[in-house]
């Protein structure tokens, strides 16, 4: 047997699953934080995809997860210097995808490579590009850019979800299951009377913000040791298509004149059709170099979306076995933020579907 | 958005599964012990529906559990008074299945309601009517009188089995499956002479009754401390579809004139289509007001009950795999009472399929 | 309902899955280990088949493993003498596979029969035949005589691998994936420079040997204590379809005359389409009478080919998900015989779905 010509098509196994009903690719989504690339290279499943990340001297290497030849994924081989050498036999793929050496192999390598997707890091996280690589621009990024204000404190942490992302935006966009989710949490004890508080949902087209007012009520069990007492409170849901959400609350003491500052951005990542990588990100406007307020914060919000992860991985499993059952069956008042989030996210997916270049371009989420 | 009008047929999740092709609708069958009630609701499958019990102070609600809004479980909700609340968003049905409260709702409820079961409690259980709720009639109730009898102390107890019930029924039904499956616990030993004692078979058409008699026998083993030594024995084993099982024993002394009797009713309720709620109350005419023998007397049910489950669950795999296979294979004497059961079974499920509003009312089991 | 005649065909259950797609039937394949019939029986699937071994006097039986009347295993009977009896209602099957009881039956039993598939003992193994019994020559047995040989001394083992047994062909015949699965256990170290060792591959067209010649290069650290200091050394793979794998390994010192010859015979027999039984024996040439290095034998293999398991079990999941996937995507010189030896199986798995009588006879594996 001769030594084959190795042609660009060869080799490269091709997309999984990029056309799954409810994915937009061509958006920046995050892959990881960034604190998880101190090791030498992590796997994860991305809009369906395997792939490998690993962090190089001047970049952050996104690759499909899957070597060419045998098909067995990368990752479960090692890292040698900048690159990944499969540990079946021995190939290795550099930070651009390209294979660098095939053992045993006397001719060429040619332009042998894995798919590479385009990358940024940005806030402490890895964004990553699914869709059509030659439109990431970085300019595509949404505006986080109080992570980096001196104004805030911010902290990052992560918790998987068997759910499909768009039950979470559901969840994230409908205030009012705090009452019974997140009772003895981060409830004001509202259940019976959350009717009183309304919610007033505004929309620019991209972006929709769902806000509630709740003036002299319960403080809320988590924040007590940092703003005792009854409280004014306003709630600030905000949703940008696919999976950005950010939870803005403000608590103000009725007995001074403190007030306390939570901003929560939500970044859920879809990583198979029923299952999320939810990234979060914390930020407050107090006890900015409290180290254990730090680590205090990324507590209460994996006790809090862990609360939700119990009611959403339930929700997923009923569906799994119903997806025949409309969702939701019926609605008023509280779904309208979410209701709308889904038309707003299907008009895009049905866009991008259109036209492969389609591009849902950010816009700014923070209301003056 | 405004606020819509809630219809009778929004919210209602329909019917799920419910011409499975081996489940009768139209009869009572049991849901629940009684002693399970003590918990504020129980959940649990019937014939393919999630279902929750809970008792209120007149009644036992059975509904469907599902809420119409956002689907997921009333289960994983709370008990509030005698209603239950959905734990995502507090909506609030009563025992009648009607939504009583939704959270921030401005407009009229309308009749939003989830599928309500009738129940009956009798003789320490709770039973359920799965098909046309008009049909539920408590005259349809199979007669059990002896549970309630001074003449009998009745214990009650409970299995899961992951076996379609007429694999039960077929078990029960082959008297001859004791010298093997149930050596060392309640067989007599008889494994290599069982064709001595040949079964007689009896029907009238709604009642099957499968009868033999073994005199000057070794005594069963789990019942020697009741009745020591070599006995004169006979059964019944006892059927009425879909699900009801009775098997009567009489074992006589052959040294004095003391003989006991154990009257076991096998009450089998689909859960899935291969999975079986075996429910069973294990009656007795000695050691009537002995609490250690009522102890025992469960005990013994649940292990002769686990060998079945053990041989049972291996067969329902097997069919899993080859559901082509005939069953049985061949037949000969021994299986003359299930072949015949599932004739009767097989024409009852006929005529609730021509007729959904066809019964198989219940008859007298006990013969004079 | 009289006692019904029992016909030939009647409780036969039939064959299973008997013509997937990549399964030879018409040969002898390895069962089990003699040592493992020391039990009463043992229960295995193999090709599709459930199968139930137990050794007689004169024999040793191979069952299905199903009874043909309420079909469940027989192995969840019992052993009474040499015979199987079922553990739901007591048939008896002898070691032929003909039933010689039915317990309570008054009519002939006739000749009710389990399948029963050829077997032979030889070399420590059990082998069966699952095609065409009357094809079942014990003349078509490889040539494996110096598992017999005084010169040799041989161990046997086993592994379970969840994955195709031709993935395990594969990995057997590409020679340069030790330098990268095996590094710390059999390599050389030569993962950078296996290119210098080309691997020449030849065939008979039944048999296909790759071999390499590696000169002094670093010993093997599974086997140091045995050879210690750099070495020459000679590597050969043999295949014989469907299942037979022989790998030959000469070691000799760079510094004394002394050499070690490993020889070990990996025996695949597929278990389902994606898991595989594989039985080895490992001989050796040195330390003939020394147990210890039995026992090291077996230990090294049971490592090595666990080094393998993690690999093909993973390749084995990529391609369920992905059963589209070329395989391999792209071949070179390492992938020659493992992309020939599966042609020569494709040929005989053709041959016999043409004709089911088609036999692939055996040939000598050991080249002079």
């Amino acid at each position: 047997m001769s030594e084959p010509t190795i042609t660009e098509n060869v080799g490269v196994n091709g997309a999984r699953n990029t056309v799954a009903a409810g994915w937009l690719n061509n958006c920046w989504q995050v892959a990881a934080l960034e604190e998880e690339l101190g090791q030498p290279f992590i796997a994860r499943r991305i809009a369906g995809q395997p792939i490998i990340l690993f962090r190089t001297e001047d970049d952050v290497a996104a690759l499909e997860d899957s070597c060419p030849h045998r098909r067995v994924p990368l990752s479960v081989g090692y890292r040698a210097d900048n690159e990944i050498v499969c540990g079946y036999h021995g190939l290795r793929f550099n930070a651009a995808g390209a294979c660098t050496r095939i053992p045993g192999r006397n001719g060429p390598i040619g332009n042998l490579r894995v798919r590479r997707y385009p990358t940024i890091s940005r806030w402490g996280m890895i964004w990553i590009w699914m869709g059509e690589p030659s439109l990431a621009d970085p300019g595509l990024m949404p505006d986080l850019a109080w992570l980096g204000s001196d104004s805030w404190r911010s902290v990052t942490g992560y918790i998987h979800m068997t759910a499909d992302y768009r039950l979470i935006n559901d969840n994230l966009l409908d205030l009012s299951h705090e009452s019974f989710v997140h009772e003895g949490s981060i409830a004001n004890g509202a259940g019976e009377t959350i009717g009183d508080y309304p919610v007033t949902v505004t929309s620019d087209g991209r972006v929709l913000w769902a806000e509630r007012i709740m003036n002299d009520v319960a403080g809320q069990p988590a924040f007590a040791a940092y703003l005792p007492g009854r409280i004014d409170r306003s709630q600030r849901a905000v949703y940008m298509a696919p999976g950005l959400n950010l939870t803005d609350s403000k608590k103000s003491s009725r007995e001074t004149d403190r007030y306390i500052l939570n901003r929560t951005l939500h970044l859920l990542t879809p990583e198979t059709e029923r299952s999320t990588h939810y990234f979060f990100a914390s930020s407050r406007n107090f006890n900015i170099g409290d180290e254990a307020a730090d680590r205090e914060m990324i507590a209460i919000a994996q006790r809090v979306f862990g609360e939700d992860k119990a009611m959403l991985e339930t929700q997923q499993r009923v569906l799994d076995e119903r997806p025949d059952l409309p969702m939701p069956g019926f609605a008023w008042s509280v779904d309208k933020a979410p209701v709308q989030a889904r038309r707003m996210l299907d008009k895009l997916l049905a866009a991008e579907r259109v036209d492969p270049r389609a591009i849902a371009a950010p816009t700014s989420i923070i209301k003056s």
